[in-house]
């Protein structure tokens, strides 16, 4: 299944897709009650989908619309905590940080990077990201896998920690690389409003089959910048989270980032960074493509 | 004004105090609709406070019950997103974090250094902290001055950011030092279960003064470790306030630990991180004592 939210006159509404994304059906016409996919996955995560998917095959076709055309939000967008950030997790992408910042991502790196992102309203495919001419220099772009927890995890086993997943998505991690690097910690550099673009929709882990295998690729303008897969992540996602919820209680309804493989803007010499006018694409197999153009 | 937050019966209850945290009032005895105090700020911020106010004007003497003795929790247990930290914010303290470790908190720091804090849920005064003993190394305190947002900010210039401010309470940044530096960014060594004591109460702005001229010290089994006054921080609350809004959306609720002094674990030589069965506790002029002990 695939969850979207899309808008229809001025209101954001969940949606579900049986067909991989042909068409869809509102949640209202579906009989789910939810006010949107964030409080669906707080209450009834990835229990609620045999019910889902229930509801699918009792609903009246004629209620389907096309999902070609609507106009798609992020599937979430107010998460209910900072988005949980894996650094540098990909081989090519570290050799091309350090390059770019020594100081900033250069040296040792034996232990996984966990960092955060505030989103307080995230980015739906078709829409602007915003350049920030007077505050960012170095706007930059990282396709990631998303992955969204549909259950309370503490102290998860990394053999098991994948059952704790509700679903993948994609999320285009937008970096201000002056305010990422200056301020030491990356966080505020991270979570500029409209940073955080997010979809096309949530993939139930039963229809994407294997995350650790999907081809992931960005382009800027058409051009290929990004392409990699997402085998060659360092720490895998199971493991990630088995090493989170050692300490930490993730909610259901988390959103993990898990990292970016090389190719971004700063990795080259000079610098290729976005400008007005330019337009990210972001690919994950099985997924879809999130689209965005800066403003 | 002070807002608690209070056990009764197993359930945890909005109060406010009119009398300087003598006696309190439950917002229900008061005839204040809100869940919790998270809740209220989402909802009314700032906005409310002069009616809450007058339901204090109006409110039945006999239904007053006295603060000390009662069963307090952290002000606001769950909140809505992570806590953003500001690091490395009083002198002294860049001096002895540097000696630590150079590579992690070390080097040229002309700008502010912004991080988070996940906080599930925080914890109340005379609650335990955890140790963690097969997981941290290093555990120590900071005693910091927790701004909460009561409105809704993007673009504050740092002349009028203070009136967004819902009031101030203290926060003990409890820190894992090994996973804190092994992990490059802090955020996963900030951000434990147990690792936010906050409380006891949160005082408006009105009754605690200038908030930029507060005894802040912090005791380990009563002997004084860090002491120092909000006036020595580098960066302002106000100023902190207008340099995260010029791209971010703060919303009302989000709160803030604005950093610690001098005199934590890892400043002395060797260092001195905390034990189990050790009590910290945390005072801040005008607001009171947090007391935790390790467990």
């Amino acid at each position: 299944m695939r969850f979207y939210t899309v808008e229809r006159a001025g209101r954001c509404l969940p949606a579900l897709s049986g067909d991989g994304g042909k068409t869809a059906f509102l949640f209202a016409d579906l009989g789910i009650e939810a006010e949107d996919l964030a409080g669906f996955i707080r209450r009834r995560g990835a229990d609620g989908l045999p019910d889902a998917a229930e509801a699918l095959r009792k609903a009246d076709p004629g209620k389907a619309f096309p999902v070609q055309g609507a106009k798609l939000c992020a599937p979430i967008m107010h998460p209910d905590q900072d988005v949980i950030c894996l650094g540098i997790n990909y081989d090519e992408h570290a050799v091309e940080a350090g390059r770019f910042s020594q100081e900033a991502f250069g040296g040792e790196r034996p232990y996984t990077i966990y960092f955060s992102k505030r989103v307080s309203c995230a980015t739906g495919d078709g829409d602007p990201i915003p350049a920030y001419p007077h505050l960012v220099e170095g706007l930059d772009y990282e396709v990631e896998l998303g992955v969204i927890l549909g259950r309370d995890v503490r102290g998860a086993a990394a053999e098991t920690a994948e059952e704790s997943i509700f679903g993948y998505t994609i999320i285009n991690d937008v970096s201000a690389r002056n305010l990422q690097t200056r301020h030491k910690q990356w966080y505020l550099g991270k979570s500029l409003d409209g940073f955080t673009p997010m979809g096309p929709c949530i993939v139930t882990p039963d229809e994407l089959g294997d995350a650790a295998c999907l081809d992931i690729c960005c382009t800027v303008n058409g051009e290929l910048r990004q392409h990699s897969n997402t085998r060659y992540m360092i720490q895998s996602t199971a493991k990630a989270i088995a090493e989170l919820s050692s300490g930490m209680t993730l909610r259901a309804g988390t959103i993990l980032a898990t990292g970016t493989p090389a190719g971004v803007g700063m990795g080259f010499d000079p610098p290729r960074f976005l400008r007005p006018g330019e337009t990210v694409c972001c690919r994950i197999e099985g997924i879809g493509t999130l689209t965005n153009t800066v403003r």
